[in-house]
């Protein structure tokens, strides 16, 4: 973390809307961030892991301690569920109030769980793919940024360990649950055909999609290697556990039915649910 | 526009809801498009633009067109009111389907408005900064992106015209509005020192943000050259309008009392109001 913070005579985290001196208060017994980017689907996970957890509220109106509109915020117990929006940029501004939270309120050991949406590489739509590479658009295991003018590329390094534990917590087979390789990009369009402006062709995407899937990717996203690097460096573990919606090799259009949509979205919810049970049951 | 658009034989835009079939029937008399990261702000903008222009609907009820839990979205006559969230990945995803979306619509000259809160250098906080120059972290009218594992730099083109005339339409004198140079980021709090975790020094900081303050940067934002880019390539017109909410020449922290942050938060959303009433009743 950085040592700065030590100096600071007050830290108002200003898009969660909670200040260093609510944090030991309020969130030293959290054990498990979980987040993912739309707040329904974060709404939806809170209700569910309080009943898996037999919390004393299960009622939302008692669980949701939202202070903004940048971000839902509901804590149930030892698990915050918060929705972290779309991209980089986004999940970063709430990762840096997460981290600073958790380490004002001297949280020990919380480990930090995306459930999320991808696009999917020669898998069929509805996988779940728990990252154990998560890799940039140039399939390195890197994230780069830049810090004031200045190109900055950090390891994007994810927890072995929690990858494997998560997929153990997984019993429903009526689908496929695998480890896999994750690409974050920062940008949802381009690269499709779909996009409003498009500077590729079918042709060229299609021998960009099976080269990285040839390279050993499996799902893609828009947050992997920010959340891997940032927590990495801030001595955080982090998992990561996506469904996928499409298979990129054969088309770009999302098109799922609400309902199959619904019941994929859930897919990742149930096994982190799953394995956050097990966890404190003592089972890993 | 992507020409292969045309071949499509449906088009279902995804993270807002609606559908190239719905487009034409509910959206061909669009004149505005104001976006902003924020929901609330959105909704707030939704309600005061229905009352200016004499909607015969006001109450947001009646207003309110959001299908997903993405972007909050309204319609008030020839203005759509529409979140964007933080960052550039998440305005691209929303500007990919706006754009699609007023193609499909036939739209006739319609204009992208982002109202937006931002950082200032030597600026009061208070200040309403219209964009006349997007500049990215090296000072360039440029926004740079990857597409299929290669890098493509897009010119991030303004229109002057268009600042100038929402410049013309504010006549509130009790605080600054000028036309300014925004810088636009992919991270908040990287370069701050109040970050989780910081790679540089109060001096360091203090250097970089002098430099750009020198070569004419107002604000930054993290929005301005994606929007820049894409409207341009597409043949649309934006502006960006930006309150500043601290001067970070004096320091990282965002700590405005709740009712100034409020009336901050007002001033580009009242301007633009006022633009708007003065555009439709032919003033400019």
């Amino acid at each position: 973390m950085n040592p700065q913070l030590e100096t600071l005579p007050y830290d108002f985290l200003y898009h969660i809307g909670y200040s260093k001196e609510d944090a030991k208060k309020i969130f030293g017994d959290v054990k498990f961030v979980v987040m993912g980017g739309s707040s329904k689907r974060m709404v939806s996970f809170a209700e569910k892991i309080a009943k898996a957890i037999n919390h004393p509220q299960t009622e939302l109106q008692h669980l949701d301690m939202t202070r903004t509109d940048r971000f839902c915020f509901y804590k149930i117990g030892p698990v915050i569920s918060v929705n972290h929006g779309m991209g980089v940029p986004s999940i970063t501004i709430l990762l840096h109030e997460i981290l600073k939270l958790l380490h004002y309120a001297e949280a020990v050991d919380p480990v930090i769980i995306r459930i999320g949406t991808s696009a999917g590489l020669g898998l069929p739509a509805g996988t779940v793919v728990i990252t154990d590479r998560a890799v940039n658009d140039y399939v390195e295991e890197q994230h780069k940024i830049i810090i004031l003018g200045k190109r900055v590329q950090r390891p994007a390094v994810m927890s072995k360990p929690l990858a494997d534990e998560i997929l153990k917590a997984q019993t429903n087979t009526t689908f496929i649950t695998t480890l896999g390789t994750t690409m974050c990009t920062d940008d949802f369009y381009e690269g499709r055909t779909n996009a409003a402006c498009c500077d590729c062709t079918t042709e060229e995407k299609l021998a960009y999609l099976k080269e990285i899937h040839q390279k050993g990717v499996s799902n893609i996203e828009m947050e992997a290697t920010a959340l891997a690097s940032l927590c990495n460096k801030a001595g955080f573990k982090c998992a990561i556990v996506c469904v996928t919606l499409i298979n990129r090799l054969e088309g770009d259009q999302v098109d799922i039915p609400p309902d199959v949509y619904a019941s994929y979205q859930e897919r990742p919810q149930n096994l982190v649910c799953d394995y956050i049970c097990g966890k404190l049951a003592g089972n890993y």
